[in-house]
């Protein structure tokens, strides 16, 4: 993905959410700033989970880490509120041509966003295919009903056919909400 | 607070919230897992905020954080839904015997809340006088409206006379559930 000049700088803001050279990751992370900042929505992204195994402080006021390991997520990265509804979401990326496979994902990500929606709240995957500069937005419930046949992968058509294509723009960058506000609330967004 | 006997082997399941001897944390580690089994709200702890600042591959497989530095939260600790609406809280534990200390609380957490409450979400402060052994609910609204008289304390008083009690039991250990149930559901909370 190739952003227009004077955009970098912007990005470089958000180095909080993770400077990992993840494109998508930026995009929401911008987007959801947007959303914060235009009182539309409140999305954060969960800081990532680490056990921690030893802590110096060279002074009082100071602890510094010195031996941590990643965990495995036991949630999704993303959720918050909009319009009174609960929202909870993982997003990835793929350099797959024609389909996302499903390793990216865990089985309890898998399941949290299952109950999410047992529970009334709107959940969902975010999915870049990067190759081909397409993003869609797919609810738990067509995943769900996809995962009872295929389980390895999930095909581009079925994200064409089910999904919703998610617009590049230059703010919000992946306008997400837009598409949420088309399905449950008849696409009052204000913007 | 004193455990009886043999619940110590079930807080030891919870070292993952961070096993820094925090009663009130655990309290709400091991209510969240009662609430998540039995189906009846989704609510987990944030991970804290950690800035990477190093970290060693002493195999393709393996990463070890060398350097890291605790990073100030943006927004509370817990959120979640419970019968489809957004909860968002934070909590504190206090040894003071007259009154809660602010400072215990970040302005841009109290801010968060605010927004949360403003979206139509349900956003409380859960707070606890150790040396008392009570704990209270205190509704963002509340909290909201003491501090236009008052910023650097909520006194007990305070939580007596606009909070709510959250009777201590066997289990769930902290049942703020059944409060919020009261308040917003008319009181169905099944368990």
């Amino acid at each position: 993905m190739r952003y227009p000049n004077g955009v970098k700088k912007e990005i470089k803001t958000y180095t909080n959410y993770g400077n990992r050279g993840m494109g998508l990751e930026n995009d929401i992370g911008i987007s959801n700033e947007y959303y914060l900042s235009n009182d539309i929505a409140i999305i954060h992204k969960k800081p990532t989970p680490i056990t921690i195994a030893k802590v110096d402080y060279p002074s009082r006021l100071e602890a510094v880490i010195k031996e941590g390991y990643f965990k495995t997520p036991s949630t999704t990265d993303y959720n918050g509120i909009y319009k009174g509804k609960y929202i909870d979401f993982e997003a990835k990326e793929t350099k797959s041509k024609t389909s996302f496979p499903l390793n990216n994902i865990h089985s309890h990500q898998i399941k949290h966003l299952e109950k999410i929606h047992k529970h009334g709240g709107i959940g969902f995957l975010i999915v870049r295919f990067s190759m081909l500069n397409k993003t869609f937005l797919l609810l738990v419930e067509d995943l769900l009903e996809h995962l009872k046949n295929e389980k390895k992968s999930i095909s581009l058509k079925y994200f064409e056919d089910r999904g919703y294509l998610i617009k590049e723009k230059y703010l919000p960058r992946v306008d997400y909400i837009e598409i949420i506000d088309k399905i449950y609330f008849g696409g009052s967004y204000e913007k």
